[in-house]
């Protein structure tokens, strides 16, 4: 066991050192003292640098408990190492089962938390559907995933929403870097580690040209991919065709597809009718927040399942073709990976942190509603990390100031 | 003179057979009547796409007169065309001087137009300034440009703007595609044709990474440079470092720059201190819409001028030192190159069109202000285009679409 | 005329001005005294570069007289230049006649010249079949293209060839920069040029994935195009593959073409049955040297010609079909643009000189064979090219430089 | 121990499902006969690729001992199921020490093998120093790296070598994409699984522009980071610039360098004075066959030692800085990643295989020297390989074939 908390401890020692942005948040977050006493439920993925974020709480002087908010991304040796080393509570388990998931978030909310942040919208979810009893002492919460998002609109939009939650996720500083260079990066780390596959020369199919579709497809192209995307918006699509991509429907996109990987936040992104028709020794990849878009359910129906790599599970189906799924269809840059590298946490986190001190500050004057991250946040973290980075940017003039405001000069 | 009236008409062919989507929307114009009678004062580039525009709208019933936006983008052999060919009464002539420029906008307003559609807001601001007797009539505009939007919201803010205009820019149509892949492939081309420099290997600052600036870097990277960015915001300078890009303030750019490239909005992006210490050789160009961007005031003093090949001007300053200005600072892409692809203006002026169109249904219930491009026409364009480049994509199912509405379901 | 002539000057000065490398070399050559008196008959591109290089060789005391290589890749106003402000007798004219250019270079011949240097093999030929009479006093030549290479080496194989030829095109600083960067760049540059057509979301073919094709695909999709490689040899295929593009036999790849560009070295590579099949739409251009790797044959006899553009000639074919063939099928980074940027040049040019030098003083001890140009010329121009760049590299310590010669260090 | 041998069949079996090729090769060497009953010594990375070749070569008929060619590289999974399900005797574990190491060695010696197959060339160069007895039986040898090459090379030229030596490495099959495409992949894969950190925006320098350098440098400009590259050869260095990347001193680099990767064959790349200037934080890792790219000896002098993560130990210097080191400075992408992807070392493998193949039959005639791979090998695997790809080539008509060999067709 001790050699499991040693790697955890290592492994967090490491993230923390990689988030320069987070030690300048957490030095004001101890001064300040407004999450003294706060107690915080986090259902996020429980690895390295949710460590630190979780300590940086604790450090700030709240009562944190953590669970995972997904079944397939703990890191045991950083569970292990904030329980017994750091002294903070976690629930939480790789490959734990749905029953064991759902009972960890249930420790979570035993806190009867006053924040809740949350990652999928899961945690939030329980408190609105059996938790109920404990839905008057939570202050607010933070989100930070688009398919969360999604979530607690609808349920802003038919009334149920008990608290108000901050869009993490809608944060520049988290969005444009996190879901783009976080995901892409991580999502082909996940991807090579599971398979040791060569990707290039590879025709490489993305679904969602979103900002996680993007970044995959970007990364893909850059380890020499063939890339192809689907996409169900025509703008996206538009744009994917002329960054040199080729735009096709999935139903067509299978039969040329090496690999395929999903991150629309949508369902049954692959299914059926699609598994029918693919290409044969095809990989098969999940990046969006759920387990739902490549479709277990038809995969199992249509194929014999077999466990050939640590992370592949290979399908094989009737007149001979296979199939492989990554990580059960799970985030595959999480399961299969290590999860997105500390210096973009780094800025995901400190809007986190940030979030949850504004939350504890005014939750009660925000309305029962999504709120959006104040800007003075967003811009703080920036200038935070553009400095870390040792980035220097230019600054108007004055007089280039003035020129900005007016609407004389011309040609 | 008939020489370039025939070269005019081919180009306007040429154009046109580019544009498929501006023929679906002239075809529905043309049917529906609302711009019949309507007087349509424009100042654009007059070039060969915005002579297929104003084609359009006069084929549409409306009366049509047409200048250009900036001295040096026009196409005289389309202004010719236009006028000698297609009787479209057009005031615009290749480097003409500031007082000819304003004079052929003031022939625009002399047609007391109902709509005006402008490109960096001079029109507008003439309008408002010393052409205050014709506001009354006038019904409502068009802008299509980030200079001319930010104009018109300081007079918005002032409570100084008299009509409605319409926010072209901001259609999803036009800015993540004209500024970006237009801009992008139109700089470049602009300053192969003038320098027939190479571009691999050499260090290309591009000033601002709004969503010209990234096409510009996106091209030059393409093209083999090494690329710098200079930027303002810091959220920009993190993300320009994340695409692979060094970033630094131009004081420090100046030194290593083979080129450099203004995309920025903002006067005086390289002056007098900046040019003190460029490196020898350097070629500065302009991609934003007025020529200030360059401080030709301080090249002036600092060098000794000479025009060395057609859109070439050499700066020989005290020391030895040269550098060389494209295009006498003005937009290079149209005064050195050709402008946007007719493919890319498809999109843009289809925009422009619908929304013509929109503002002669309903002007007088927008109020003064800046509105922006109702959603169902950017959406149309996007189907249109889409179609047009016979690319399909996916659409979702019933189960799906319910999927996307509902909170319940989760891990 | 005077125009003509002032804007040839400045062509000539803005190229010298950008060649670095070749006034080092220049300097050297007028030193040395081995090029004075000796009669060069060149058959180049005349455009400014090569009158930089005629200009350099003529300094160093040669008698030199220039004709182009192609028919269309005349520069006039260089042209005009070099006659009558430099003295130096050029017969070249832009679009001239297959009989004037064959006149042309009997014009050149004329001169007995001690050494020739060629691009394409053409001028050799005519000594070779035509000028029989003058081949006992060529003493040597140089040649510059791939095409020409492989026509002499069939003349040696077969016991034709009368002189040493220099291979140019062999020597790394030439074949390494000039085919890859400089055909990219100005391949694209003449594209633009002839069609201002989006490059960005278009299917872009390129025939042959040699360094010149290499070149072009990598710019087409630094562009933002989706490339598409044909080729007959297997290993460059795989290569095209992993790179990141689709490879297809042209039967295929017309059926999706938006461009197809020719860079093989082989004749008909597109033709009949392909013109058939082909993309309504498609412009075709071609990279090789000669005028016969896009069958204009088969053009004229499917399709109804008529010219739409300055370099773009329709053709109309029966079923409605429109394809566009660029610059008449000639070099179309020369014909439409404006060639290979005076930098990739610097380095090509250099070799030239260095290897007229080296045929000078030692053409009798070398056999009539096609020579590898010397180790030490590739060298020499590497350095000083790398100098004027600003580059600084490593260099072997005397430790490293001994592990570099044993074989006894191992694991 | 049942477990281990588990996963290492499932790796053999996944490697052998993703190598087409050679089981095309396979099926010739059982029909042919050649190779029954010869010995093959070989030492190769122990993992599952090359287990599928040293399983290849005995299912031939080959009398096969395994072990590795560098320390870190065994994959023991692999080793056990070669020994106990295959039984194939395999000498090889995962950080052996150097006296193990060459103890393994021995024990593939002592089969007295007919052929030996090297990468590295230690096992060649122990029969050339403590085991001369040995040399009178070898028939011949195929050797398959620079490194390898370059020690051979220097044997044969003091006259040392005592049996032909197929140069594997020059094989167009191979170094095209193993050392490009593989080692560029794989190295990524190996840095990220040992870091987890972002490549986006980082300074990435590679040493070395070879085949691998390049591909390494491709990549890691695929991840979005500024690479940086160090030359000792002019003509690489201004490639390296062409293609967009700075170049500069080493001793420069390191002052920038967020990541340093050493690809040159040669040692002390990094070393005391590069050290002490070196960036804080930078990250060292070695894709060169050897450990001392980068000087440990120099590394341990200046900085204390600390093991952070399973690959990466710390060196905390005076002053404060620290620096990690990525798999003890050997081959990071086989001691940390998992070598490279099984399609790549289809092809490299199965020029290994008929390499043998053609030692068996003509080993005699070849003469004690390095020795080309035949170019129907080269030329045969590369259209395997293009047939399991499914891609489809061009071919010459008639007509062009005939073109080729005339060199009588010009303008």
């Amino acid at each position: 066991m001790s050699e499991l908390v040693n790697r955890g401890v290592l492994r967090l020692e490491w993230a923390r050192a990689h988030m320069p942005v987070l030690a300048v948040v957490r030095k004001g977050l101890v001064e300040s003292g407004a999450l003294k006493g706060v107690k915080i439920g986090m259902a996020l993925h429980t690895e390295a640098k949710t460590g630190v974020l979780a300590l940086t709480l604790k450090e700030a002087g709240a009562k944190v408990r953590l669970a995972s908010c997904n079944p397939q991304s703990t890191d045991d040796s950083v569970a292990a190492a904030l329980n017994e080393r750091f002294g903070l509570e976690t629930h939480a388990k790789k490959w734990e089962t749905t029953d064991q998931y759902y009972e960890n978030l249930n420790r979570i909310l035993d806190l009867e938390p006053d924040l809740v942040i949350d990652d999928g919208a899961d945690l939030i979810h329980l408190l609105h559907t059996k938790r109920t009893d404990l839905l008057r002492s939570v202050r607010g919460g933070n989100e930070e995933t688009t398919t969360g998002i999604v979530r607690l609109r609808a349920m802003e939009k038919e009334g149920k929403l008990a608290f108000p939650v901050v869009d993490v996720n809608d944060a520049k500083m988290k969005h444009l870097f996190d879901n783009r260079y976080g995901t892409g990066q991580s999502t082909m780390d996940g991807i090579l580690t599971a398979t040791n596959l060569l990707v290039a020369g590879k025709t490489f199919v993305v679904a969602g040209y979103g900002w996680c579709g993007r970044g995959i497809a970007s990364r893909a192209h850059g380890l020499g991919a063939n890339v192809v995307v689907t996409e169900i918006d025509p703008v996206k699509a538009i744009e994917a065709t002329m960054d040199g991509f080729r735009v096709m429907p999935m139903a067509e996109a299978v039969t040329v597809a090496d690999f395929i990987v999903s991150a629309t936040g949508m369902k049954d992104v692959v299914r059926e009718d699609h598994l029918r028709a693919i290409k044969d020794g095809c990989v098969l990849a999940n990046a969006g927040h759920f387990d739902n878009e490549i479709s277990k359910v038809d995969l199992e129906r249509l194929g014999k399942k077999r466990r050939v790599r640590e992370f592949v599970d290979e399908y094989a189906m009737k007149g001979g073709k296979k199939v492989y799924l990554l990580a059960e269809g799970r985030l595959v840059n999480l399961a299969a990976g290590q999860g997105h590298p500390a210096e973009i946490m780094d800025m995901s986190f400190s809007i986190q942190a940030l979030s949850a001190d504004f939350l504890a500050r005014q939750a009660e004057s925000l309305g029962k509603r999504v709120v959006a991250v104040p800007e003075e946040i967003d811009d703080r973290v920036a200038r935070l990390k553009l400095e870390t980075m040792s980035v220097s940017i230019d600054t108007l003039t004055p007089e280039q100031r003035r020129y900005g405001e007016t609407w004389l000069e011309g040609t």
